[in-house]
């Protein structure tokens, strides 16, 4: 069974990698809005008998849902044997439980929505926190792709006597696993969080101002809150300006330009998100991923 | 087994008007995006053992797919035991076929997608073309309420010696109807669709100016290509400005201004899609076949 690659419309440079990384060729997609606002779709290539995979991440996901389900019907119905969603940003993995009486958890929504329509699913590091398997959520195969060690070798290559600064006690095991790649010591902070964009840190001791570079990692930054308010702590301890090094690059309307203001001397993402900030590659491991998914036979559960 | 209302983000009016008709009382919805842009939804009120009607229409329901597919899964959660979508207009009817190669039935899927989480639907006029009827594509109950009664009643009212035009030959049944309920003539256009706003029509012969006014009507004003094409026409064989009724107010776009720029007398519409032309009341009727909806049992199909 061979295989093809489909870009889901502004995933055309990760369709591109994952082509080249794969052996596989791009089938172009045809997408436009009728004047009513309603998705178009046309797939302008074979896919009957094929294994598709659908380069699509799933940041900003509410119109991607349906745009990812109309595409993957489509595939289905032009003959498609098997269609593996290669989303490098999973969504909707946050509300991972119901905090308050009334709400649902659309993480496991989410997954079981997914679910319905692909037979497999690759993403990197997504966010599991009270869920701690994308298996508690998924019935479809999935593939967790890790940028540890991508971020571990950008930090040894590219900072000089580093100390990694972790967001938070959770993170802690991810944190020390960057650290030990990139042979350096860390910490983490305290953190407690009062709203979407009221956090609270403590930033612990880093010692004397050693003359070690202060790396800020974290996984996802969105509102980069956790990384402003830690940037400050870290210059008004008398430390160096640190380099702020996040997975996923989600920057929530101005986070970026305040995380810059803020005193950042350089930020730096995982291109599992498009932004200009991306600087480490994670497309080879995740391409290495997708390919062994795309090739497991079709309904094979988890 | 008591109802309750639920108003999706937008559709309060509609609520208010089906909690008001039913008897039913409105449960409120709390609603807001987290920065990331994901969806936060909390039901603020009881809903166990309860049949929950979601107020929501289905214009630019790219994001209110995945909206009503997790608000109809916490309902779930909650212990709704039955979940009827009362949608005046649905979306994602007009692709109902493939016509070219590559291309998917969206209707078909859309349709697939919304059973898999409600219990039933309820909507307005439906576009229903190659897809003769909803049960064709739906596998829980619908049930359509016609616009037509109301249309008649409207214009038997408000207009002098009207004389009804139709949008094209498949509109002919639809128009006949309405102009039986208005005791008044119609004729229907020719009309030939080369692209999404490129549309050619005849205009026929609607005699020698007569002192009658011509009232053109259609389901979807969307574009409005065909009712401005057909208003300048009318006008420029010497007739009274035309009055132009849609049942569902799309309006793409500057739609709305170009209609009115392009001479018709009055711009009336269904109050299916909220907004200024809304003048014909729909939901009275709308909120009989919820109601009956509300009560089937729950996992009754067609």
């Amino acid at each position: 069974m061979s295989h093809v690659v489909v870009a889901y419309p502004g995933n055309e440079a990760l369709a591109a990698s994952l082509a080249t990384a794969t052996g596989a060729s791009v089938v172009r997609l045809e997408h436009r809005e009728f004047p009513d606002g309603e998705i178009y779709l046309r797939v302008d290539g074979g896919v009957d008998g094929k294994s598709v995979i659908v380069a699509c991440g799933l940041e900003r996901a509410n119109g991607k849902a349906l745009g990812t389900y109309l595409l993957a019907s489509t595939l289905r119905d032009l003959g498609a044997r098997r269609i593996v969603l290669a989303a490098p940003y999973l969504g909707y993995m946050r509300q991972d439980r119901s905090f308050r009486a009334g709400e649902g958890v659309s993480a496991r929504y989410f997954a079981k929505f997914l679910s319905t329509f692909l037979d497999g699913l690759v993403t990197v590091d997504p966010h599991l926190h009270r869920i701690g398997d994308l298996a508690d959520v998924y019935s479809i195969p999935t593939r967790t792709v890790a940028a540890a060690p991508a971020i571990s070798s950008w930090i040894a290559q590219n900072i000089d006597a580093p100390i990694l600064i972790g967001p938070d006690s959770e993170s802690e095991q991810w944190v020390s696993e960057v650290a030990t790649g990139a042979r350096c010591p860390f910490v983490v902070l305290a953190k407690k969080r009062h709203g979407d964009r009221d956090v609270e840190i403590t930033v612990p001791d880093l010692g004397k101002p050693t003359g070690r570079t202060p790396v800020l990692v974290d996984d996802i930054v969105s509102t980069a809150r956790t990384m402003i308010v830690a940037t400050r702590h870290v210059i008004q301890a008398g430390h160096r300006p640190p380099v702020c090094v996040g997975v996923h690059a989600i920057f929530a309307g101005s986070a970026y330009e305040e995380l810059k203001n803020a005193g950042a001397a350089q930020i730096i993402t995982c291109n599992t998100i498009p932004h200009p900030t991306n600087a480490i590659d994670v497309h080879p491991a995740f391409a290495h991923a997708v390919l062994e998914m795309s090739r497991l036979p079709a309904g094979q559960s988890n």
